[in-house]
């Protein structure tokens, strides 16, 4: 069939997507979401072959008439208005023959692997394709060959840097509030010496971010030649990773992944290593929260994947040692992007302000990167994070990456705006603290305006194990907006708050 | 949030997608396939209450602005332009959790079954849900206490016909060309007396429905009230099903199953018996064809879906008799709306023009009803069957379907429109018909132009078994268009066309 291109001035972000007219469309035998081949029949260049393009359709003619086919702004740019083009029905790509082998449970080479990712990142694979390869990872599960290979096909999706043959790094499988470690683990491992491209991600079902948090401090998007000026200036970051062309495939298969509320260990491992490999990392330290409300109820489950992870990590060339943390409770008082910024700012500049939870976890992790990087000798790197935490060199490192990603070097944690509206509660009875509800912190937190308004969060002012007397501040609420801060005070009303507390007696008998 | 309605003129297929400005977007903390409640703020009526919309995203300012969200003409379609809404993050629906249920792996009872039908039919459910549900059935399949439910809730999303305590269809489970022996079937055992109200469908892949050809002799698209009528007159019909609200749900899994390549037993059982008990059908004889290119490729598997279509069937309410039938070659010669509808009327008006596949295949079925119904004792069937074809009754209660449907009644086989450009193809050498490819077959009548073009088609003239010498006529295409015929040609010719030939030697010593 021969039809007309008329561009369409819209950007769908699907470079694939064609608009035929419902008639033209029927005689096509062409449904919504169905693939065609295009070519410019007047063109002896790239748009003279035919290409793949997914079909929508109009219904009516004022948008796409019968012999016409819209083309959006970023479709097939290469082809102009009113170029007349050949159309036909597209057979299902190669790749759809591979994720069906993966539904009825067989594994994939990686070729086949490869065929698949580089299929999703041009497009051609529609999202309920890619839904059903997903669910059959989520089932049938990926061995470590086909982890390694679709690790190694979602890295070459995108850029690939190289800041030298030694590039370390820290990562989070997450799930636990407050965790603003990184903001302390890269000052303190670029003091001593060791490069650290950081790159992450903004919340996306938690309050926070580390570039949520860190983005209070500083700008954090930054584009491929601004992060090698920055690296090359600093040796460490703290940018957001979705600025960035690295792993886009990986980016493809998580917006499925996310509304599925799937992350399969199958893709989980690749998502993580495809983007250390993309930032040049060589060596990693993977902190693995485990415990109710993470990706790992129990040590058991924490342990094992690691064993995995770290087998997939040799085979791609990096060094990674994997650290199992407790997640009962916050790391830390602060949740919210501006708390948690002014928390990590604190605690740089005064060691002994704390608190303990942070600089515990936060050494730890980066006492293994010192080890890994014969900073130090096997069991002292703790002891070195945090004397360089201490002597207040981690906090002149923060300020000139705050200053070389733009941001102001010398802002004082005071000076970190919040709320404006707070409201604080009391305990209504004395006792122990025996237990802090995650779920319902972030809950509260999100319902007071995080992430999206930097400056709502939540203190967590007393935590297990602390004594508390009646009247006790416990818990603040801060909200941008007088409203969300109602709605996030009613949940802790209705709920009774995240702070469990027990009673003093241990029998009655 | 308050939003600024924009009408877009195109049609998604998924009548809850919404288009959100990504800033807005992010305000809310949505992404695309999150869902939002939606409500007309200055309306009393259905758009003045919360319901739920499926986000899409854009990313230009030029579709839609910030304080925008887009609704396509098939979203909300009560809501108008400019109309001013509220808009609010949505939970995922329980539907979704009974989802994740069947991804493990385990059994659904009918509550969460009729939870999930629900959902889908009012669109609570995105195509990328519905799709990991659909692979995650057709990984773990669905025992019968599923399906049973699963049929009964399909059934319910719909309207319910009652035409009586003693209702007849008979159903394929299709992949054999030129299948036409519902034109046959239904006036042979309505002329008996037994109620038959075929619902039948168009062609999606293969060259003709039953519906595509009953339409080249009289309308198909009738609406409930219009069916009543026709059935009450003439208490038979072949009417296309798509026209009526007979189990909606079916249709939304369909769609999903269809770009999927899927077609799992525990939806096709539901999907085959939801739209009977909507039909208000009692007994049906359910036609499956066995081999290549079947859903069936052994005598076996086509037995064993038998035997639990039968129990699913016993379940609801519907005596159900199973016949496998052969599907190596077409049934009779005419592939194609109009020379199926042609061959089929022929036959009818003239028992001796046979073709004696189409006679064999349509009374075998035809005899299995009239047994069911007591119209012929058990094994004579076939015999009243052919009877009442041979005897022209078949032929006068045809006309009056014909009629009743608003065709014309004495209409002539030859006035049945082919073409009007055909080619016609002879045996390039003498021998024995070995074998015909079925798939060949309809892929030269669909570039010929079926089904879209009723009048393109192929005429199969020699099937397996007869003898042919060099130069006698094997094969004709009918198109309407000179190119169509050009490229169904130009597959025949590069093929050697799907008319097999052996040699008369049976072994060379």
């Amino acid at each position: 069939m021969k039809l007309k291109v008329k561009k369409i001035n819209f950007e769908t972000g699907n470079t694939k997507d064609v608009i035929l007219n419902f008639q033209d469309a029927a005689e096509l035998g062409q449904k919504a979401g169905d693939r065609i081949m295009i070519k410019n029949v007047e063109s002896k260049s790239i748009s003279g072959k035919y290409r793949v393009a997914i079909v929508q359709i109009a219904y009516s003619d004022s948008i796409i008439a019968p012999g016409e086919i819209g083309l959006f702004i970023d479709t097939l740019k290469d082809i102009e208005n009113n170029a007349i083009v050949s159309v036909k029905p597209a057979e299902p790509p190669d790749s759809f023959k591979y994720i069906r082998k993966k539904i009825i449970g067989n594994k994939l080479n990686s070729e086949e692997i490869n065929n698949i990712v580089s299929a999703s990142s041009s497009g051609l694979l529609s999202s309920i394709e890619l839904s059903s390869f997903i669910t059959s990872i989520n089932i049938h599960g990926m061995d470590n060959e086909e982890m390694t290979a679709l690790t190694l096909a979602e890295a070459r999706s995108g850029e690939i840097f190289d800041f030298g043959p030694d590039v370390y790094d820290k990562h989070s499988t997450g799930g636990v509030p407050g965790n603003k470690v990184s903001l302390i683990i890269v000052p303190v491992v670029a003091t001593a010496g060791l490069i650290i491209p950081k790159t992450s991600t903004r919340a996306i079902t938690s309050p926070s971010g580390t570039a949520d948090s860190m983005e209070v401090l500083a700008p954090v998007i930054f584009d491929s030649e601004e992060v090698k000026k920055i690296i090359s200036e600093e040796k460490a970051c703290v940018v957001w990773g979705g600025a960035l062309d690295i792993a886009p495939a990986d980016n493809i298969l998580i917006e499925i992944e996310r509304p599925l509320h799937m992350d399969p260990v199958g893709l989980m491992i690749p998502s993580i290593l495809a983007k250390k490999i993309s930032m040049g990392v060589k060596k990693l330290v993977l902190d693995i929260p485990v415990g109710p409300g993470t990706k790992f109820p129990t040590p058991n489950d924490g342990k094992n994947f690691a064993y995995i992870f770290k087998e997939i990590a040799k085979n791609i060339g990096v060094e990674a040692e994997c650290a199992l943390t407790l997640a009962h409770q916050p790391i830390g008082h602060a949740v919210g992007p501006a708390l948690e910024a002014k928390e990590a700012l604190t605690l740089l500049m005064d060691y002994s302000a704390g608190p303990n939870s942070l600089i515990e976890k936060a050494t730890d992790l980066a006492g293994i990167l010192l080890e890994m990087g014969g900073k130090a000798q096997k069991g002292v790197g703790q002891k070195l994070a945090k004397e360089i935490l201490r002597s207040g060199k981690a906090y002149d490192t923060m300020k000139k990456i705050i200053e070389v990603q733009g941001g102001e070097p010398n802002i004082k944690p005071e000076e970190i705006k919040l709320g404006p509206h707070m409201k604080e509660f009391h305990a209504n009875k004395g006792g122990h603290i025996t237990g802090v509800n995650n779920a319902l912190i972030n809950q509260i937190a999100k319902a007071a305006g995080c992430p999206y308004s930097k400056s709502s969060g939540v203190e967590v002012i007393k935590k297990q194990g602390a004594r508390i007397k009646e009247g006790d501040l416990v818990f603040r609420i801060y909200s941008e907006t007088q409203s969300k801060l109602k709605r996030a005070e009613k949940i802790y009303n209705s709920t009774g708050g995240p702070i469990v507390l027990g009673g003093m007696m241990i029998e009655r008998i």
